[in-house]
């Protein structure tokens, strides 16, 4: 029996980077292009082409069911018109697949859309343990003035489906508002309504 | 289709304990009965039998294959003898399923074996994330004067085998002395060897 070793990460509680991952995937607002709904602010906003997130992939596990992959995500707090920096968002490859994020620093919200474009929001601050169940799309975004970032952990073979989402759009939008963060349907969002695959 | 609704917990920051968890498990020395190395001490503290930890189970989600559970685990701080308050430890029911461990607050080693015996101890303080790859038995133990707390995610179908650890030990002992945390070998360790299921 050859056995996997174990293995540790420290995450720098000061930013949220994970000096060892083994990979960092760096999101600039041109990577997002066409996802924000304000599309002349995002057109302005790309001449400076600033960091949108980093996410920081822990350790390279086998992508097999019952391993398990994490990582941490740092979103940069900002807005393209009123609507707040955010990541691409995804289905799992696996739509059967679950997530579980935990905040550790600054706030932010966890969209999530079903297929057919039902839609929920969840609050996260640190502290905050916010569970993807299967078959749902997210998205997270920084709704504050600080740096926002969590832990996620996911099954190793659940893969990503970001194409859907590019293709349709998220069933909701998080605007800046004078009373706070609103969460508003999205009035260009297709519902996708594809039978998820089980 | 019926979609599981997403949900989150939040974590008080101060203790550790998920006031929303779905189940909270006490286990007071009584209930580690034999499992520390020094019964005479064990023995003597029994007495008064302290709390040693609590386990937060975040929320009732299936135990099926995709899902993942969640939970807080707070020790406290104190020793039986030399060695440090400790969870029972577990190998999974379902052998090849994977946890990860992150840290929260105090100081503790997450100590592992195989069935065969050979065992790796890994530090976790805040912000450590600690990876339990399968087949690795698990114990945590709080080598520091505070609460050790961490969250836990794993594969809602991992279950638990206590039984094999309370038949014959754990490969490892943790014990406190005058530099720091000893890990040393258990004499009375008996190696499970048993096959692992997968």
């Amino acid at each position: 029996m050859k056995y996997l070793e174990p293995l540790s990460r420290q995450v720098r509680l000061s930013d949220g980077a994970i000096p060892e991952a083994d990979a960092v995937q760096e999101r600039r607002l041109s990577d997002l292009a066409g996802l924000f709904a304000d599309e002349a602010a995002e057109s302005e906003l790309i001449a400076s082409n600033p960091l949108v997130y980093r996410v920081y992939d822990a350790a390279a596990l086998p992508k097999e069911d019952g391993q398990l992959l994490f990582s941490t995500t740092v979103i940069q707090s900002g807005r393209v018109g009123d609507e707040f920096f955010m990541t691409k968002g995804h289905y799992h490859a696996r739509a059967d697949r679950a997530e579980l994020y935990y905040g550790l620093s600054g706030q932010g919200i966890l969209l999530l859309q079903t297929p057919e474009g039902r839609f929920e929001a969840l609050e996260m601050v640190p502290g905050t343990a916010a569970y993807v169940p299967p078959y749902w799309g997210h998205r997270t975004m920084n709704t504050g003035e600080e740096p926002f970032v969590f832990l996620a952990a996911y099954p190793a073979d659940a893969g990503y489906d970001y194409g859907t989402i590019a293709r349709d759009g998220f069933a909701a939008l998080v605007l800046a508002g004078a009373d706070g963060p609103r969460v508003v349907a999205n009035p260009s969002f297709v519902p996708t309504a594809r039978a998820p695959k089980g």
